[in-house]
């Protein structure tokens, strides 16, 4: 039998996908990608993480010579996060193909890189200022006006390293707290909405740009997407995928991208990227022809993308801090539950529910049934 | 941390199911229910076989003490093939749940059993005699005639153990080769086409049944299936639907049951059960609202069943011997290929892949491209 392995091991169709991270992103990677015939190496420090049942987990950290090692030998790396250090990523980038390319990290991890990059290229964005002194901020405040957002450069997710700022009070404040890190001031964009736009861009540089999604967000955490998003134009879908594909080109990008964006009297307005499957993106499992995680697979193996259409109407909710009752939930016509086989914990995100629904009536109605199961578990 | 793992093993809502049999029915079993939030432990004396990379894998024999402790302290155990070993599968279910029911594979692994089922529950079935002589062959050939079947009782699959009757001297060879073996002789049913109903039952009762499809055989081997089956009757859907209704009822079967039909004349005539998910099910990942693999499942942890609803016209082809290319496959609108990562050899089924399309015009195009591909592939 051991000859039946070895022909495995060197078996082209059967690339073996290294990932930093291997949480619930990496997890549902590999569950659309054992499809592909690709076998997955995950490197990620936790003890036990969700990807870790269906691939490979080695406990190690990012930039451990072990880790770079086995990394370096996979035949295509990618990440499930964007805040992976730099460094050993561009070591790895030396042997093997990584994708999206390490410019996109470097260009996400900043928010001041991030926002350059939007105005570089004619992607409306906040007006903001590169903030490295208390003097600096007042100047900045001064152009900008209250209400303001104070956001630490780099590390920020899920709502953290940010504040809204009223009063000059506010500011003192966020500066005692926040001062000590690379800081960007932003003027408060007052938006109707918040949308996104997922898309992915092959090895060939083709593109496919799913519909425009609407997210609902509490205490800085999604809670809701409803995909597509309701009352948008083709000229809005339109907008949109022509700033991603402006910041494709620019990056030369491979893989899954995630671009949040505010919806602000007539225009969109970027607000950042996420160079990975994207949280917004879970819909695409059931909803859409092509789940945004074989798409992103697709992208890095140099396999053909899918469509992006959506099939029906849905909604995602996330599962915050335990999941629901399975029972409950999978007692709704056509909701599908999402585990991500973690430990409870206030905010942590454990799973998702995605309903779709023949129409928009039948999806609200069968929304207000899931909602409360899920804000208020068992 | 090793706190946190010890709750999540005690967490019920992270059962561990014992599956019988790691090959690619186990694989995506495995890729349906880690959404659920279940963890898997497959028995395969086999090395590295297809579900080992989704889930544990003990490399031990069905029967192996190790084996049966390990599954007797699973939440609940099912299997994946119909022709495990009865007496380890009744030793574990004297300490754990175990469904499909084990009345259900004794049924299934006698040719003798299962059509003398269908009989008295009425279901059509082939006129059939137990052979235990060639005088016995002799006289049950003089009462079904020209042209019979002879089968071997037990462990036929993919048309193995059975040999086509047109003369005496057909009867001598066939009672040659196979004459050591408990046999059957059937009559020969001069059929249409062969179809296939898929269904389910829950802990609790309920059930579901998928449409019927329409399955193509070559050298015995599913070839291709059309889902659902053209030209089907709500009335020729309902009556597969009560013979599989009568087997529930007498097996108090929990999980996925697959029934083989011969429509013939104006009458489907029941030809063998599978008392597990099935090849000729592989359509529904895709194109229904709940694939086999997720509702068996959601049968055997006592879940909700969910919607067997079709959404769109389909098609599944068997990848044999080798897959195609993964390239040219994906380059087809709407096609989803599933490579079981196995080493390629001839007659072995290695994936499959599934073609959905708006309409049955379309879908036939979409077909006429991937034959090629598959049935001559590079």
């Amino acid at each position: 039998m051991s000859s039946t392995n070895e022909a495995r091991a060197a078996d082209p169709r059967a690339p073996l996908v290294g990932v930093l991270g291997a949480g619930q992103l990496g997890r549902m990677l590999a569950l659309a990608g054992h499809s592909l015939g690709a076998r997955f190496l995950f490197v990620d420090p936790a003890r036990d993480p969700p990807a870790a049942c269906v691939g490979e987990h080695l406990q190690l950290d990012y930039s451990s010579p072990a880790a770079l090692a086995r990394l370096a030998a996979c035949d295509v790396v990618t990440y499930e996060f964007e805040n992976v250090p730099v460094a050993p990523v561009r070591t790895i980038a030396e042997h093997t193909r990584v994708y999206p390319p390490v410019e996109a990290l470097g260009i996400a991890q900043d928010r001041f890189y991030e926002k350059s990059c939007f105005q570089d290229l004619g992607i409306p964005t906040p007006t903001f200022f590169n903030v490295e002194s208390h003097a600096e901020l007042m100047q900045a405040l001064a152009q900008v006006g209250y209400p303001a957002v104070l956001k630490t450069r780099r590390m920020g997710y899920d709502g953290r390293g940010q504040a809204v700022l009223r009063t000059d009070a506010d500011a003192d404040r966020a500066w005692g707290e926040l001062g000590s890190m690379p800081l960007l001031l932003e003027a408060f964009v007052p938006f109707e909405r918040e949308l996104s736009l997922i898309g992915a861009r092959g090895r060939d540089g083709s593109t496919r740009f799913y519909p425009l999604v609407e997210n609902h967000h509490q205490d800085g955490i999604l809670r809701l997407t409803l995909a597509p998003a309701p009352d948008v134009s083709p000229e809005r879908q339109r907008s949109a995928e022509s700033y991603m594909s402006a910041l494709f080109d620019r990056m030369s990008y491979v893989g899954v991208l995630a671009l949040e964006l505010f919806q602000s009297g007539g225009r969109l307005v970027a607000n950042e990227i996420a160079p990975r499957v994207h949280n917004s993106g879970h819909h695409t499992i059931e909803a859409a022809h092509t789940s945004q995680f074989e798409q992103h697979l697709r992208a890095v193996l140099g396999l053909p993308l899918g469509s992006s259409e959506l099939s029906f109407p849905s909604a995602m909710l996330n599962a915050i801090g335990r999941m629901p009752d399975a029972a409950a939930v999978l007692g709704i016509p056509d909701a599908h539950l999402h585990d991500y086989g973690k430990t409870p914990r206030e905010g942590r995100k454990v799973g998702h529910v995605t309903v779709r629904a023949p129409d928009w009536a039948t999806l609200a109605e069968r929304l207000s049934l899931l909602k409360p199961m899920i804000e208020s578990p068992p």
